[in-house]
């Protein structure tokens, strides 16, 4: 643990203490950092702002994005206040962020009422054997779609 | 698959051709429906939004949720040209939706170079064993705000 990480991951748990204080949302806070600079900050916001995906890390990384204008954050870090969960750790590798720092983890998350790792344990699982039903349908139909984007001349990879 | 099925599942994969073909972003569709009644849609616009959680599913469950004034939204499916990845896969579930049905599945995608199937192996992974570094930090520090949620009179639950 660096002198940098630990200012950092106590802005995130800071964040934490102070949005939930504020009403925003869960506990949960997250700092996006680059080179020794703060790209974003973010807090839990899903219930105030109507939206099951505010969660800390996702906002974090949105504004993040926004600053640098690039949906990708390479070569940048996240502070976390608690592990992510597979939502955010999926935003997390689709960022292209090149580490992560966190606390508080799934157990502490599940003791107090959270669903991480209630989810760690259904991604990996067939679709059939989740507790969401999911059908497959017109597959055939579907795949003739990404034929038609990997023929695509102008196609931005990312 | 009902005739239901049928028709909003083409209406997410005619927006995964359309958006595509428009350049918003991959091609991937999708469309919120409770009630035999369309809450939203979403379409990929990763790459013009510069936001790497601009995914259908996620674009289409955010709008729904604005749609409705919730975070949650219990008793829809969602219809979605591709398989959800693990991102949105999370998405869905902390937004209570009752059922998914998709199109294209994770090893289509794989195919035309997008990292869907590679999530999957890399999520249920202890995070030491990920591709990206994780580190835990400042354990106590954290739990302390989640004992302060616990206690907290007020707290909404999500």
């Amino acid at each position: 643990m660096t002198g940098e990480d630990e200012t950092f991951l106590r802005r995130a748990i800071a964040l934490s203490r102070e949005r939930m204080a504020a009403g925003d949302g869960g506990p949960f806070g997250a700092v996006v950092v680059r080179d020794g600079r703060v790209l974003a900050e973010g807090a839990n916001a899903v219930t105030t702002a109507n939206d099951p995906t505010a969660h800390a890390e996702i906002t974090a990384i949105r504004r993040a994005c926004q600053a640098v204008g690039s949906f990708s954050l390479a070569g940048a870090t996240i502070y976390t206040s608690c592990e992510p969960c597979p939502m955010c750790l999926g935003a997390i590798y689709w960022a292209r962020l090149a580490r992560i720092v966190y606390a508080n983890d799934r157990a502490d998350a599940a003791a107090i009422g959270f669903d991480d790792a209630f989810l760690y344990r259904e991604i990996p699982l067939p679709p059939a054997r989740r507790a969401i039903p999911t059908e497959r349908m017109l597959a055939g139909e579907a795949r003739a779609v990404f034929a038609a984007w990997a023929a695509k001349p102008d196609r931005i990879p990312y």
